[in-house]
C-alpha cells in the first residue's frame, strides 16, 4: 500500500533544471550501461555482529553490453571529499582508462566485493595472469552500519555475481543493492538515477548519473532549491549522518578522459544543491565514463585517435551533470520507505505528503 | 538617488543559511584583516584599444595588520575549474603558507598588479633579495573585457599601492575596485562579501568571504534556492558570460594549511547553490587563509606546533564558508547598478523589485 | 649454500648517499614499527590457473605497537605514476591519517587481503561498526603474474592474520611475502628495506624505507650510479617488466602530514637513480607515516596541536627517504636468488659476483 | 681564452643514457621550436639595491613558428616541489592547452616580464578584448639573488620584446637570458639543454629539454652518476643553494595533454640522477607541450580528434625526457664560467679539467 505513495520526484511535478531527460529518466538511457542489484535483508532487532540484522548489498554498473576489459572505456574521477573509497581510482587518474564493471557496497565488504569483480573478470579473460595483462577493480562504498550488521561483512563473492547477471536496463531505486541501508540529509535513501538528453543542435548525446547516497543532515535538505529539510526540522529523523555519496556518470558523448574528470568535477555542485556540506567523514568520490569511443586491450599501432569536445558541448554536459545528479539524490530519497534496523535504528522515509505541501509553499507545484 | 534603492541581500530580509553573521557580515570581521579598493573609471562610447573606456581597477586583501612576509599565515587553495590566474598557488600549494597580500585585478593587468605587489613588499622588506628570501606574491584575476578596455592594462604599480593604502574594515561592494567591470550569472555584479560567526561552544570563531564575481549565465541565477533567474529571462540581460569567480576566505580559527585547502574546497558547494554550472572558461579559484598563528620568518627552532581543528569544528566551518560565499556571491550582485562601458556594452543591474516579488511569490519574504 | 653468498648492499662495502644508518638498516629501526611475512611457495612447471604454481605472499608493516585503530597516526601519499593500486589512498590524502596497519600483495589478492585486514580490525576493536566509525584498510599491490599463479589468489584471509602475527623488528628480504614473486630491472626482487639516522644537531630522528620492488627492465639497473644493467646486458635476464614499486617511508620525526606527503613526493628521486623511467604500466606509489604523535579516536576538543617540521629538518630527511629507498629496492634485488615460477618462468638472481667487478671497475669497491 | 675551454658535456666524450640525441642536441631540434635570450649583465661590486650589480635575464621559448594563440597546443605541467611559480599553470592543468611563449625570468620580475609577454600577444592578435578570449602567459622563475641585484627587476617589457625578436634556433647555453645569475649543485650554472631522437620503428619522434638550473647543493652534484661534487667537496663553491629548476620539455610526437603531463612527471627522475633532493624552497616545476597538432581558437565544430600515443611509445618518451633533461641540466654547468656577482659574491664554474679526472677514475672517458 505504502509502496503505492512512492513515485519518482518527476512524477510529482517536480522537475530539476532546464534539460530534457532520457527516455527512462536513468543511466541506463545510456546506451549499452546496464545496472544490477543485489539486496540484503535479513534479520531484525539486536546487534549480533557477524549475525544481523542486515540490511545491505551490492550494485554494479556494466558500462557496456560488451567485455570491458578487451573492449575498456575513457573514463576520470573526482574527489571533492577523499574520506571514502574508491578502489582503482588511482589508476584512473593516471591513465584515464576504465576496464572493469564498477561495483557499490558498505564500507567493510569492499575487499569481498573486489574479490567478486576479479572472479567475474577472470571468469570472462582467461589469458588475464597468462599473456595478457592484470586489472584493479572498481569498487567503491558507503557507511550503513547505522541500520546493517556491517561487521559480518554480508555481500560474499556470489552476491556480486548476482548482481551482475541481474544487470539490465531497468534501475530500482531506493532501499536496493548497495543502498538498502543507506540514509541521505537525514531520511532513509539509497540508490537514484536520472539522465538528460542534449537537444539536435548538441548531438542529442545522453548523460545519466546513478548515486548510493548516504550524507548529510537533516534539516539540510533542498529539493528544488526548496529547504524542505528546515521546515520538516521538528519531526526530526535520524541523528546527522556523516557518511558518504558515490555518484556514477556515464555518457555517450565522445569526451576524453581529462573531460570526463571535469564531469565528475561538476557533481560537487549537484552536492551543493541538495544541501551538502561536503562534511568532513563524507566520502564525495564521483566517476564518470564516456562508452562512445572502445579502447582495444592489445592495440598494435604507435598512436589511437580519441574525440575532444568542445567548450560548448562540455558546458552543455557540465549542466547535464549537474542536474542529474541533484535528481538522483532526490530520487534516492522519494524512492525510500522507513526502514527499521539492527538494534530497531529506524531511518525513517521523507514524509511525501507534507513535502509537497511545503514545496506548493514555496511556489512549486 | 538609484544607489537609495541599492542594500544588501540581507536588508532586504533576506538571509542566506542558518549560522550567525560577524558584525558587519564582511571578511573583515576577521579581526586584523582589511580590504582596499582602487577604482578605474573613465571614458565611455567606442573602445579605443589601450586608451579606453577604463572600467576596472584592483582590490587588496591585508590578511592582517602587521608585516605578512615577517609573520606569514597558513593557507591553502582550491581549484574547482583552473581557467583562470591565481599566481603563488603552487607554493601555497605546497609549503600552506601566505607571505603576501592578495591582490585582485583584470585578466591583463595581473603582470603590472604582480609588479605593485612587488613593490609594496619590498619597501616593507629592506632585507629581501640580500639577506633574505624572496617571496612569491598572490594575484588573481576575472575578464572585464565586456565593458572594459582589458588592452589598456590601465592598473599601474601606483593603483596597487593606493588600494594597498585605502585598505580599511569598511569594505564598498559591487563595482569597485577588482569587480568595476565584472558581471556574474546576467547581471552587474563586482565584488561582494559576507561573513559568519560560530556559536560559542564552537569558539566564537569568524569567518568571511569576499569574492570577486564574473561567471555564469543569466537564467541560472538563485537567490536563497528561488530561480530568480529564470523567471527574470524574458528581460534578458547581457550574453552568457563565460567569466571567472576568485573567492577569498579569511577565518581566525586556528586550521592547518591542510584544513584550509579544504575549507576553499568547500566554495564549489556554493557555486552549486547561485547556478554556477562551473562553464569551461570560468576560472573558479578559492583561496583561504588563517591568521590565527603567525609563522616567524627566521625561525631557528627545529620545529614548532601548528593547531588542528577537530571535525566537529572543521564542519561547522565549512557550513560558514558555504554560507559566506553564497551571500557574498548575492551582495555582489545586489549591490551593483547598471553599468554602460565600452562601446556602449551594458552590464544591467539586478532588478531588485522583480526579484522581490519573485521571492514573495516563492515564500521568501 | 648459494644462500651464503646473498648479502645485503652494504656487506659488500657498498654505501648508498650520505647519512648515517640505524642500528638494523631497516624500517623497524623507527621505534615500534614492525613488519610480518607470510610467504607462499607451492608447487612447480606448468600454470594451472588457481591451483598453482604458487609463488606469492603478503607483508604488512604495524606502524606502532599499540591498537593503530585507537592511536591513529599522520601519513601522506604521493603517487609518482598511479597505474597501481593502495587502497585507503584517498582517505589519507584527504585526512592525513593512517588508521589500519599497511599491507602489500599481488594485484589480483588486494579484494582478500584487505577483508583480511578487515577481519584482524574487528577482532581488535569490539564498537567498530556500532558505537564506532568504520575505517579504510590500506592494501598495495605489485604483479607477480610472471611467476606466480596469480589467477589463484592464494592469499587468503588466515595467511594476513599469520602476517600479522609474524610481525616483528627482524626483516626478511628478497623473495619473501609480498616480495616472493617479484622481479625488478630485469632481475629477481622483492622486499628491501633500509633506515637513515638524522645526525645529532637534527635530533637524532630514524627514516626508514621498505619496498616491494618489480619494476623496470635489465639494462637500466644502476648500483649508486653505476650502469650494472648496462653492462650485464648480454646475459639478459627476463623480458622488460612493467611492473611497479610501492615504497612505505616510517619516521619518527613529528612531521604533519603535509610533510609527510612531500616525504613520500621524494621517493620518485630514488627511481630515478636506480634506473626506474617509472613506465607507463608501474604503480609507483609511495606513503609515508610518522608514528611520533598518536590522534586519539574519541578526541572530545575543539582542536589540538601537531608538530611541523623546520625546512632544515625536512631537508635532511628528504635525503633521508632518497638514500634509504635507494637502498632499500638495491637491497631487495641484492637478497634475491634465482627463482624458477610458473610455466618454468626464470626471473634471474644478480650475479653477484660479476656486479661487484663492474663495481671495482668504476672506482668503487 | 677561457670560453674556449667550456664546451658541452657531449663533446668531453661523456654521453647520458642510451637514446640518441638530435641534430644540434637542443630543444630546438623540435621542429618550429625557436628560443630567444636577452642577457643584462651590469656593474659590480657593492649591491645598491635597485642599481645594481645586474646578473639577470629573460629567456623566451616560442613552441611553434606561428601564433601560439591563433593556434594552441596541447600541453601539460608536472609539479615536483611547488616552491616556485609557473604563471599560467592551472590553466593548462584545467584545459591541457598552451596558448602564449613560455618566458623565464628572476623571481622578482615575473609581473613585468608578465606584463611584457602580454604586450607582445596582444600586438600579435588585435582582436583580443574585443571579440576574442583574453589569454594567460606562461612565466617561470628561478631566484638569482645570490649574484644579481635582484630588487632591481632590471629585465623590463623590451627586453621580454627583444628576447623574442631573438628566438632562433642556435640555443646558447650557461649565463645567458633566464640562466645568467643562477648556480646549481654548487657550481655556476644557468640554461642548457639536450634533445632526444626516437628510432624510425617508433616514429623518430624528436624530444627536447632545456632547463634554468638554480638548485641544490655542491656535494650533491652526479655526472652520469660519478659522484663528482663528493669528491669535489673540499674545494667547495658557494653555499647551499635553496633555488629552483624550471623544465621544458617540447616534442612533436602529437601526445594528448594528460600524456604530456605524465612526460612532464618524468623530469623529477632526472633531478635525482644529477643529485638534486628537491629541497624545500626549491620550485622544481615541469611544463611539456607537444607542437604535434593546433588547435584552432574558433573551432566551430562540436568535436575535434586528438592523437593518444601508445604505452610503447610513451615510454620511449618518457625515456627520452629523462635522458634530455639530465643532459641539460649537466649541460648549463658545463657552459657556465665562473662569475662574479653583487657584494662580490662568487659561483664557481665546475672545475671541468679535474672532473674530467673524476670521471676517467671512475671509468667513464
Amino acid at each position: 500500500m505504502a509502496r503505492k505513495l512512492r513515485q519518482r520526484l518527476r512524477d510529482y511535478g517536480i522537475t530539476i533544471g532546464l534539460t530534457e531527460t532520457g527516455e527512462q529518466n536513468s543511466i541506463t538511457d545510456v546506451p549499452g550501461v546496464s545496472v544490477g542489484h543485489e539486496t540484503l535483508i535479513d534479520g531484525a532487532g539486536k546487534l549480533v555482529p557477524g549475525q544481523g540484522p542486515v540490511r545491505t548489498g551490492v550494485t554494479v554498473i556494466l558500462p557496456h553490453e560488451g567485455n570491458v576489459y578487451e573492449e575498456k572505456l575513457r573514463a576520470g574521477v573526482d574527489v571533492q571529499n577523499g574520506a571514502g573509497e574508491l578502489t582503482g581510482s588511482l589508476q584512473i587518474m593516471e591513465w584515464g582508462v576504465l576496464e572493469t564493471p564498477i561495483a557499490l557496497t558498505n564500507t567493510l565488504n569492499v575487499g569481498l566485493v573486489h574479490d567478486g569483480i576479479v572472479d567475474h573478470m577472470l571468469k570472462e579473460n582467461k589469458e588475464v595472469g597468462d599473456r595478457d595483462e592484470v586489472f584493479l577493480p572498481v569498487v567503491g562504498e558507503c557507511d550503513d552500519s547505522y541500520l546493517n550488521d556491517i561487521r559480518g561483512r554480508h555481500v560474499k563473492l556470489e552476491h556480486v555475481l548476482k548482481g551482475i547477471k541481474a544487470a539490465s536496463r531497468k534501475v530500482a531505486e531506493g532501499s536496493v543493492g548497495a543502498g538498502t541501508g543507506m540514509s541521505a540529509l537525514g531520511f532513509k535513501a539509497g540508490v537514484g538515477t536520472a539522465s538528460r538528453k542534449l537537444t539536435e543542435d548538441l548531438g542529442q548525446y545522453i548523460l545519466g548519473a546513478l548515486v548510493v547516497a548516504n550524507f548529510g543532515t537533516d534539516h539540510d535538505l533542498r529539493v528544488d532549491g526548496v529547504p524542505v529539510g528546515r521546515e520538516l526540522q521538528k519531526d526530526e529523523g535520524n541523528p546527522s549522518n556523516d557518511g558518504s555519496i558515490i555518484t556514477v556518470i556515464a555518457t555517450n558523448a565522445p569526451a576524453n578522459s581529462a573531460q570526463l574528470r571535469r564531469l565528475a568535477g561538476r557533481v560537487s555542485l549537484a552536492l551543493g544543491r541538495v544541501g551538502s556540506i561536503s562534511s568532513n567523514s563524507s566520502g564525495d568520490i564521483a566517476i564518470a565514463f564516456s562508452n562512445a569511443e572502445r579502447i582495444r586491450a592489445r592495440e598494435a599501432s604507435l598512436s589511437q585517435t580519441a574525440t575532444e569536445l568542445s567548450p560548448k558541448l562540455l558546458n552543455a554536459l557540465f549542466r547535464a551533470t549537474i542536474e542529474a545528479t541533484e535528481e538522483a539524490i532526490l530520487n534516492s530519497i522519494f524512492a525510500s520507505e522507513t526502514m527499521k534496523g539492527r538494534d530497531d535504528n529506524v531511518s525513517p522515509g521523507l514524509p511525501i505528503d507534507v513535502t509537497l505541501e511545503i514545496m506548493k509553499k514555496h511556489g512549486k507545484l
